[in-house]
């Protein structure tokens, strides 16, 4: 993988780049639409590259439980295995392992965890994580971590921090030892809670590693959006700027923006399919649901110039009737648009950087997005 | 609507025709996918017309408990509200009063019922069902008509029939007085339950008022296959070879090979997304289940060969691991396959009658389809 850095905004952190991957370029900043089972929810691969997607995520910890190593080694890895065959980028399952099973024991040797479907038990360590994801083929993969609630006492944070540092250490030399970094980049991941001296801490001691990319992990756990806009804004000095910064689940329109805005390159979420399927769906003017009353006879696009395929073919009225009658049509529909919204949003974003006009997009978006009036 | 009859088959009833319908022409036999709701459940329109279907059939008591008549009214019509630009036939509605109402009270001037939905009490007329039908915009309309379970009294039986024949002839006075026959064709539906005299004089009268096309209705209810076909062979004789023949509600592979066979033109069913929703597909050697774990390592396609989204893009393995994980887009993939294998299934049908050589492909379909030795 290589990171080319195209361009810095002047007034703010905000930065132009290109990712070159095994499976093609990616224009940075991008959004990375979350595929947790090897696939979006609720969207095919063939919309996904209609949309125009070349970069997905998907979840070591969910395909290592299914449909195991086993298959995907059989397969040939997750690009045969699914057909998708542009980039994927894997989470370590850190992240998972704590907020989903209901076990688990973490010892400096790894994290014991029982299974979010059976309860089996299983064991993850630095190693293991790394050699999972080498069967799954990421293009760029996660190392695994500890990551704590916000908030949680200082003492825990900082053992946590050490602990993914020694983790990181340790994935770092498998890596070395058994990956092939033409085909498959390992990004180290920043913790320290919301404790600004952990963050500093761990920021340089990742960095002085010199991995491909960093991650910013433990945010957008539920903290103050004001804590998170801060720490990256504090983060952003301590990380080398011809390195790609990841924001590790973060995708609404107004975090992808104040990431931007503070260096970050890269985001994932599964908040806009998730979201689709309640019935919410974005609009330049905010956020809105299409059960509200007030779409039943509106014949007009969910966003009235969206070259989305719900919007090209559909109405709100027609979307929010199969909504309302349960019709697995339309969560396919209201996904479809969002993803195409934070891929629209993101190309404008970049273009912004490109005409030094970012600082001005930015301003102007949000006082549309969030100043909800006209609904 | 016009209809030619193209060929029929020497050995036996299996005809050749083409419907010409108000959006485009439909080779028969054919097979109609059910889009309950406007809308193919778990397909999108752009999957359909991939595929290659020219009529699908929509429900005229769902459409009116939801979205009701007013929001179709003011959309222009289903084509225009679902933004399905080919044709489109709509059921009664009659079927769904007697299996889906709770409840209903059933008159010579309609039938009073409850909706699903919300208990709300409703009455149907033959009037009010072909008015509503012409809100709707159906390319082809049926009649409401009063459907009998199998089995019931002859007494039942016979009122039903007779009812059903009072209320084609409202229908068809309305139809006459205020429906465009460009734009709209009326069907009658022969209804008579198993027994012989009364389908054989349902036929006669229902036949006597020179209608565009008949409906074979009641049966596929629960019945014998037997006593289906039986009927089927002995209705051929009383109706007139130059008017489509529609079976309502049929839509298995063998009991659309044994429809054509006994000279049925057209078919619907729920039946192939149904199935693929769970789990199920079709296959030349039968239908299987896509959870069954001698797929588990099967990097091949559903089935080899198959033209569809699915079998082009994926394999067993992976669309069982979807399916396994309650991924939407394996509903999606499955209800395309058997949607494309019912599409082929009508195609090679009417290639053999074309090359008079049905009963051939009907003995060799079925040798393999039936027998299951394989799995």
């Amino acid at each position: 993988m290589e990171f080319q850095l195209i361009k810095k905004s002047e007034k703010s952190s905000a930065r132009l780049g290109q990712l070159r991957l095994p499976h093609g370029s990616v224009d940075t900043p991008v959004f990375m639409p979350v595929g947790t089972n090897g696939i979006m929810k609720a969207i095919n691969f063939d919309q996904m590259r209609e949309i125009g997607y070349q970069l997905i995520l998907s979840n070591a910890y969910h395909l290592f439980l299914r449909p195991g190593s086993d298959v995907l080694k059989k397969a040939g890895g997750l690009h045969n295995f699914s057909g998708w065959d542009r980039n994927i980028l894997t989470d370590s399952g850190g992240f998972q392992v704590f907020s989903l099973s209901d076990f688990r024991k973490v010892s400096d040797e790894g994290v014991l965890f029982s299974s979010f479907l059976d309860g089996s038990r299983h064991f993850f360590t630095p190693e293991s994580v790394v050699e999972f994801q080498s069967i799954i083929g990421s293009d760029i993969m996660m190392p695994l971590d500890e990551c704590t609630p916000i908030p949680i006492d200082y003492p825990i944070a900082k053992k946590a921090m050490e602990r993914t540092l020694n983790w990181l250490n340790r994935a770092v030399d498998y890596y070395n030892q058994s990956i092939d970094k033409e085909k498959q980049a390992l990004f180290g991941i920043i913790q320290g809670n919301k404790f600004m001296d952990l963050r500093k801490e761990s920021a340089l001691r990742t960095c002085s590693m010199d991995l491909p990319g960093y991650s910013i992990g433990g945010l957008s756990v539920g903290e103050d959006k004001e804590i998170m806009y801060e720490i990256l804004a504090y983060l952003d000095q301590f990380i080398p700027e011809n390195k790609p910064r990841y924001l590790m689940g973060v995708g609404t329109p107004e975090d992808l923006l104040n990431g931007v805005k503070n260096g970050v390159d890269m985001f994932d979420c599964i908040f806009p399919t998730r979201a689709g399927r309640n019935g919410t769906f974005f609009t330049p003017k905010g956020k809105t649901n299409i059960k509200n009353s007030m779409y039943k006879y509106d014949f007009s696009p969910l966003v009235e110039g969206c070259q989305c395929y719900a919007c090209r073919n559909h109405t709100k009225s027609y979307i929010r009737h199969l909504f309302k009658a349960s019709e697995i049509t339309a969560l396919n529909f209201l996904s479809i648009h969002n993803l195409q919204f934070l891929y629209d949003l993101m190309r404008n974003i970049r273009q912004a950087i490109e005409e030094n006009r970012f600082e001005q997009f930015y301003a102007e978006f949000l006082d549309q997005y969030l100043n909800k009036s006209s609904f």
